[in-house]
């Protein structure tokens, strides 16, 4: 049975993620799951985030992937040390992947990045930054407003517009020439997002560039699927499967089983 | 003392590699090795320039570097994984960044490269894209002509303009959306191919992307240069260091030393 790459997010958010990996590695099996009954993490507490992504973790584990991606942001900043000390397997966060791309991209050395709160709050992306080129100004705005339009599936209304425009309201004061996505869900509003920024400023999925070093990853570790590999993907999530099979199988352009899973620890929701 | 990325080539042509690394990863200490004195590689058999890239590791390993880069596509194709299995420290080459990167690119999937003589019989770029992606269609062609023009520093005349279009004639009928820079030495030549070329087709330089694998392999391993290090580059030629450091000069836009080296081995040249 082929491994499966393994993809966890508060919700829908890392499917931006499970997407980019179906089209730049179309022959890698994916097993994504959505913890919708407790989307959105951002606001939640550091400690909390963590015991979450654990748990899921573990439930992934038991399917035996070759590698584990926490395709959330705030989750990454919060327990990707902790995952990767104690996973015998690769384990990538989408934090590091955006900033190298945006160390690739910028030319003025001035970066912008939009997040959760609980992104915003670990100053992770500028440790990133910083670690790797200490010259960058590295500016950050949490837009907590943003997470829940995609997660109803608002992507283009009048209403996200005016959100998107007041989240930004401030960023685009500044002459950054590149701006961090530095949440999986954003990409759901590349469009939006890159009217108000306007075409100036280079938008970074973290998305993008982590199916990216994913691939670079399982490459260097000689786990890429083989050639001719048909993969059949697995999709979970915590919460009514409805409104996230309909969110997918829009995003993703291709009809998907989801299986519910009913979180048996008490102490969980 | 700061452990050092050790980078070869057969001539100038990694200084492209070098260039991005130093902007890419500012505090990343380089080695560097062109082999002038046997340049171009590209007609070269296999096992020659597998040998000589072998005896260039050796000359490097000296240095306790934390990781070499085989910059030379020809090297690449012919002596990475023997490299690899030999060798206790990270070795990457240049020919699945670019690989990833046009995957990464590509729209229409339709994916053009050109390189040396030895590289495009190799076939490695097919290999490397068709095993990741292999609905991918591939259009390789050998430019032979190419790296004596960068060797001798013309990266603009007239005459080269006429080379390059020469040698991308039948390429320009293919409705390629990126083409690969498959060998190093051709950045220096970014802007007339480019021209040649025309603005739908992406230009995808393997040593933007290798240096961009380098920093996910470095941090992947815990091997990133420390925060405020501040490195001193090292480059050796084998052949006359003047034409080297005048082009490196110009290239990197910075004064380096250059250290000849001439081999002591009687059967080397």
């Amino acid at each position: 049975m082929q491994q499966a790459i393994a993809i966890l997010d508060s919700g829908v958010g890392g499917l931006t993620v499970a997407k980019e990996v179906m089209r730049q590695l179309p022959q890698e099996k994916i097993i994504y799951f959505g913890d919708t009954a407790r989307t959105p993490y951002g606001p939640r507490g550091a400690e909390e985030v963590a015991r979450f992504t654990h748990q899921i973790v573990d439930y992934l584990l038991q399917f035996g992937p070759k590698m584990i991606v926490i395709a959330c942001n705030t989750a990454t900043a919060v327990a990707l040390e902790e995952i990767r000390a104690r996973v015998p397997i690769p384990v990538i966060g989408v934090i590091h992947p955006g900033a190298r791309a945006a160390i690739k991209t910028t030319r003025n050395q001035m970066v912008g990045v939009i997040g959760t709160e609980g992104t915003i709050r670990s100053h992770a992306y500028e440790q990133a930054l910083r670690q790797i080129a200490p010259q960058i100004e590295v500016v950050s705005r949490a837009c907590p407003s943003l997470v829940p339009l995609v997660e109803k599936g608002e992507f283009r209304t009048e209403h996200t517009r005016h959100v998107v425009e007041e989240s930004l309201r401030e960023l685009r004061l500044i002459p950054m020439d590149c701006l961090i996505l530095g949440c999986t869900h954003y990409p759901f509003l590349t469009e939006v997002i890159g009217e108000v920024m306007g075409p100036e400023v280079t938008l970074i999925s973290s998305a993008e560039e982590t199916a990216r070093e994913i691939s670079t990853i399982l490459y260097h570790k000689g786990l890429l699927a083989s050639t001719g590999t048909m993969p059949v993907h697995q999709f979970f999530c915590s919460g009514d499967p409805r409104m996230f099979k309909s969110i997918a199988q829009t995003w993703l352009n291709e009809q998907i089983k989801v299986t519910p899973v009913v979180w048996r620890v008490p102490n969980i929701i």
